[in-house]
């Protein structure tokens, strides 16, 4: 083990620890944590069958308490540590809130001898839509754009 | 229009006006509809700078509303209605809370010429990790998998 990862060996074990309390309990078998100058600002686990909410994956409550806490959308200078490598949800996510950094032990490989196989979503979102294993339908609309015309004139917009 | 598109039009209507009233107020330019048995059991809008969530975009709020109205994690026999076309974070929950059936309005290009370019994500979703615009590090650790093994011996774990 270098010296980097003594760093973030804590933070790290912290997002197993959650993931390994998680699988005992209600929970699905992930945790994650968000760190920000060497503090814990957030972290989470697995809560979709717990919250009845399908977007409570560990990554994602970690997100929404970081930013709940620091009272910002973005998580510029955050690194976040996961018990597993991020679905494409999460990893999107991480996109969205801006975080450049991404810790991880368990591989997606791992997850899916588990159980849990990321890889059909991630091969989904590379197929042409007409391709896709759910039904997806464009339908051309006269209002379809207006939502931005009124967004890009609305002076008062905070853009994200 | 075709008859098909004659019963969805309501549904995609009511879409555009959330992202519409949405975008006169303080949300981002998108709406969703999700619709069971001819009804509409959830609906949202884009909160991300109002609630500091990254991921309240318009269809996870919608469908966190639906499941906590069915009091169930998933939503199959329903129909999701977007004003535009999800980005990857979005389109993995629906994924995840595995509704069969997406139909949006404005075009994922609409919505780049708007400022709003969800191809980014998805170019980097297609990447190895290795080349992605953030760090992603894999630090391989003895507990792993452990979260994994916890959940398979839970005898009364919930699968999702």
């Amino acid at each position: 083990m270098n010296h980097k990862n003594a760093t973030d060996l804590p933070f790290l074990q912290q997002a197993i620890d959650l993931a390994i309390s998680s699988a005992k309990q209600q929970g699905g078998p992930f945790g994650a944590v968000i760190v920000k100058n060497g503090k814990i600002i957030g972290q989470g686990h697995n809560q979709v069958t717990e919250n009845c909410d399908p977007s409570a994956h560990a990554e994602i409550m970690a997100i929404r308490e970081a930013c709940k806490n620091l009272n910002d959308y973005q998580l510029n200078d955050c690194t976040i540590y996961s018990s597993c490598q991020p679905c494409p949800m999460c990893m999107s996510a991480i996109y969205w809130a801006h975080i450049p950094k991404l810790i991880f032990a368990a591989t997606a490989h791992d997850a899916a001898k588990a159980g849990f196989d990321d890889q059909f979503i991630y091969d989904e979102l590379a197929k042409p839509v007409s391709q896709r294993s759910i039904s997806i339908e464009h339908i051309e609309h006269d209002e379809a754009n207006k939502s931005f015309e009124v967004w890009n004139s609305n002076l008062s917009r905070q853009e994200y």
